[in-house]
């Protein structure tokens, strides 16, 4: 039995967007459309390409790449035993067959795009939010009862929105005086019982993100988010971008701080899965990172969350979804060697069991 | 004799990204990957997937749609007298052919993307803006001398782009004490010279761009380029959104300033191309069209600067090309739909000889 669905809207680092992190979860056999995103940084043209199979969904077994070949192998990016499948949600495909009235493609993305009810952002970075505000006038397709969205974040992201996008300078002020666009603050370790899934509860963890790049050099952040059935006690975990930050020492450190509320509040064995960034490779120097996890930061971050369950094999059977993976210059997909580099440090570390795979956008995973 | 390259980037008025308005504008027959570009809306991401040919351009006779049916023929987008060609400008696919150690699709695509020296944005909106933000990192994979740009705007766009968006919050800082990425401020109507294509006069024009969304209904402005050839004096218009802000009157109207420089300053027959919005079809409220062109708008200031040249015939030749569609639910395309009207109205009006074309993504006109 699954808990979780998890649609990959998009998943990479950047440099390009419309693909960049933007996940849509919902409880597992979900019937209808409804969802909720975590992050924005994809929408509703990676929905309308997905329900079309076309450009890099013309092709369920293969993923575009441009590295060493234009397109790569589904399953090189797959652990074997993720359950998976490519496309949309079966019953969201279902849904749209049968739903009258949406007559070509564009009808049945903004169907689906009403689904989204809520999103959870991790921070106000572009690359986490572009595509929820340029989608954002598609919610004036249709009336307000079916197109409402709330958007939830921790303090920091909601005021960035605010100030910063829905200002009328840089996007149209949407969420000032309107029924369509709410802003809503989450606040720092409260659990938070989601609307759209009442079975859900939803807890967000602030976590550091590096530094402001020049001058006054300000502590930036992101958050976590942990879903937990009420009922199953099954969880799930969704990172956004996030420092390994552990040199701060177990006080300071946010991430220890996760790892701990984690251990503390999940039972052994309820973790289904964890979505996490891995940005860059291990040849990346350590002062390259930007507030960015490599290989060997998330491999130590597990063996240390590991350490506090019951040691050895206590992980085992855990899905490890890599996120947010920069597309760098490189002779291969760089998705391609991290993935690589982490199963290779997993075994060196002691940690076994795990299941690890890539966030391909394009693809749901069952949890 | 052509005088100028237009290659789309982007065109879309959203809601989906990665697509949105960014025109690739070189001298014709330029060698090498140089150019420059007005506004950033799309990028690497779309110039990676025209060098492999793939996804939405791995057909040249068909164009991504989603309405009718989820691909057109291309010939339904162009007037048969446009002078284009599918793809990047000739010269840049032989100069990728040619040089070595360009390995993979990525490399080549960050070769042209180094190419880009120089970004003129119209204003701040995200749609215009997004994939220059999130492309940035790009310019670290090279050395400076390499990959430096500058980006150009209007004081309002330098400073929400300061202010907002390379703020740390949104996007980390890469300008303030950066080689890499500097701004510029340029004055409007001030004729400026393109450091990179010295044979090019640019000059600036702000215009009008409708009211901030609530509360304060502050005006919101844009900006038209002008490029001028010194030798040739052919000229080539870019616009981004504008509003017809006409019944303001003839002194101050932006737009009805702007039709008097064109007429006043570029030769009748001297006028290569117009880009130019129409976000909107007929069918639209005026009430709807925040700040944006419908057809009978964008009909009547060509019919204005018709009749400020010589009347009847004097746009004879002249390219019009349409960008910035709505992609909104409906069940043909709007880019269609609007491409028809435009062609009614000019008809209806006494508008002769104008070759209407829709601005596609991944195509280069030749003007």
């Amino acid at each position: 039995m699954y808990s979780f669905e998890l649609t990959i809207l998009g998943a990479s680092g950047g440099p390009e967007g419309g693909v960049t992190q933007c996940f849509m979860v919902r409880p597992s056999g979900t019937r209808g459309v409804e969802s909720i995103c975590v992050d924005g940084g994809a929408g509703a043209g990676q929905i309308t390409r997905m329900i079309a199979r076309y450009g890099p969904y013309a092709n369920p077994d293969m993923v575009e790449s441009f590295y060493a070949n234009d397109v790569e192998p589904a399953a090189k990016f797959f652990d074997a035993y993720s359950n998976m499948e490519f496309g949309l949600p079966s019953h969201i495909t279902t849904y749209l067959e049968n739903k009258e009235g949406l007559c070509n493609t564009r009808m049945k993305a903004i169907e689906i795009y009403n689904g989204i009810k809520e999103y959870y952002v991790t921070h106000a970075h572009l690359d986490h939010i572009s595509e929820m505000v340029l989608n954002s006038p598609l919610a004036y397709e249709d009336n307000p009862s079916l197109a409402s969205k709330k958007i939830w974040g921790l303090d920091f992201t909601v005021e960035a929105l605010k100030k910063h996008l829905f200002n009328d300078l840089v996007w149209p002020d949407l969420v000032s005086d309107n029924e369509r666009f709410q802003l809503g603050t989450l606040k720092d370790l409260k659990s938070h019982r989601c609307s759209v899934f009442p079975q859900w509860d939803i807890i967000p963890l602030q976590v550091n993100h590096g530094h402001g790049a020049v001058l006054t050099m300000k502590r930036v952040y992101s958050t976590v988010y942990l879903f937990r059935d009420r009922e199953t006690k099954n969880c799930l975990l969704v990172c956004g971008d996030i420092e390994a930050d552990f040199s701060l020492g177990a006080e300071k450190s946010l991430f220890c701080r996760l790892l701990k509320y984690i251990a503390g509040h999940v039972d052994q064995g309820k973790l289904r899965g964890i979505v996490i960034e891995c940005s860059s490779s291990m040849s990346t120097d350590e002062s390259q990172l930007y507030g960015h996890l490599s290989p060997v930061h998330l491999v130590d971050a597990l063996v240390r969350l590991q350490n506090m369950y019951a040691g050895k094999d206590s992980l085992k059977g855990l899905e490890v979804i890599i996120s947010h993976v920069k597309r760098v210059s490189a002779r291969l997909d760089p998705r391609l060697t991290i993935l690589d580099e982490i199963r290779e440090q997993a075994l060196l570390k002691g940690l076994e069991g795990i299941i690890f795979s890539m966030a391909v956008h394009g693809f749901t995973f069952h949890l």
